[in-house]
């Protein structure tokens, strides 16, 4: 059985320009592992109503789930919630439950509460809401698209409110040998045993630490099973060409 | 006149599965933006090829340059130089002047270039050699996509090399307002600057701290007089709305 599958949609100017580290995407990828949903894409497309239209419908046609991140705040450069009711081709409006929501964040709403910030309300027919226990102003899902915000601490806050709600498959597990030689070194052998695997996923990760090259090899697998015995054979391997102090990691 | 367009295209297992942040395409953004080359796009896809040559296929139909950064080490997960080939239609081998890039790492190189290592110098037909100062497997350029490394040093020496030799455009500066206002209260008076200066892009960037909220104001253009005129109008408003201590500042 597969699991589901999603994308990443990152939408602002920021971090095209190089200004922000899009973080968002490496806490969702991480969470959906654990979920047993696996993250198949990422893209980053700027704030332009055209670009976005375009790369959801071009996702949420393809993958069981669309994640985005950015542009729901109250300002002119917050196109999302707009480009997501073009893209269903649904009306969209300010709804009274997300306007509540907002609500509750002012002492004074009806001041505090101006044309600017209701903006923050408008959801797109059909959707249902995503808490945001930290600001207010919520989230939505609609179809198989999940609208969060772009500021980090919102945005994990709605992941963690969001994707325990959604069938998960079974979780990918990792064993990671860290080693101190060189990846040219195993290179050879070990694609002999990703060859001999095919249903386990091995990757290689190179690093430099004073001088001295090594190599994190990764076996990743939904089965505890084959995945203790591809790790016990890349041991093996890596104890034969006389590898010292192998380090090893698992994931929870 | 419109400066040239470009799109990253990060390979990897490991960024889709939250092992890694990638931050490759964050240094490139900003070495784009000093250069007056557009960052338009950002896509991340896994080790798969037939993922890798239809994203490169999509990518460099629509922008003048992609990037890409992973995939070209010893191990067998390390397939970005034949997706390359396969989406250009060409022939990849192991050339000459890479192999001797590559020789003049190892003291024996008899010995140590071995059949692992002699994949780092497969170079698809016709593409140019990208200098690798940092651990000498070249990256490689072929028509108009740019082939490098993922670990970030070796990336960051072959941006180095590779980008100064593009035709850039009128590099994009910024002036930056930092107010402790929250965004809301200054989202319908900055809406109606951006309104009527569309020529500059206008971007608000909330933050949170000590439990006060404010917000970042960022116009951009390529023209310093109108982005300092822009910027002068920003700072009116935000001073007619009892701002005090906005904090300025400029990209170099």
């Amino acid at each position: 059985m597969h699991n589901p599958t999603a994308a990443m949609l990152v939408i602002g100017d920021e971090i095209l320009s190089g200004r922000t580290q899009d973080t968002n995407s490496n806490y969702l990828a991480r969470r959906l592992t654990e979920s047993g949903i696996d993250l198949r894409e990422v893209r980053v497309v700027p704030d332009d109503e055209a670009e976005i239209v375009a790369a959801l419908n071009a996702l949420r046609a393809r993958y069981d789930h669309v994640f985005t991140s950015g542009g729901i705040g109250p300002t002119h450069d917050d196109i999302t919630a707009d480009a997501v009711a073009r893209a269903f081709g649904v009306g969209i409006s300010v709804r009274e439950d997300a306007r509540a929501l907002l609500a509750r964040n002012y002492r004074n709403p009806e001041v505090e509460l101006n044309a600017a910030r209701l903006r923050m309300a408008r959801i797109p027919d059909g959707a249902s809401l995503i808490d945001n226990p930290v600001s207010g102003a919520p989230g939505f899902s609609i179809g198989n698209v999940h609208v969060m915000a772009g500021v980090p601490a919102v945005f994990r806050a709605m992941v963690e409110g969001l994707v325990p709600r959604l069938k998960g498959g079974r979780p990918v597990r990792s064993v990671s040998l860290r080693v101190a030689l060189p990846e040219g070194d195993v290179a050879g052998p070990l694609g002999e045993i990703a060859a001999a695997n095919r249903d386990v996923s091995i990757g290689s990760y190179p690093f430099q630490r004073d001088g001295r090259f090594g190599c994190i090899l990764v076996a990743r697998s939904q089965d505890p099973d084959r995945l203790e015995a591809v790790a016990a054979q890349i041991r093996a391997m890596l104890t034969e060409r006389g590898a010292e102090g192998i380090e090893e990691f698992r994931s929870e």
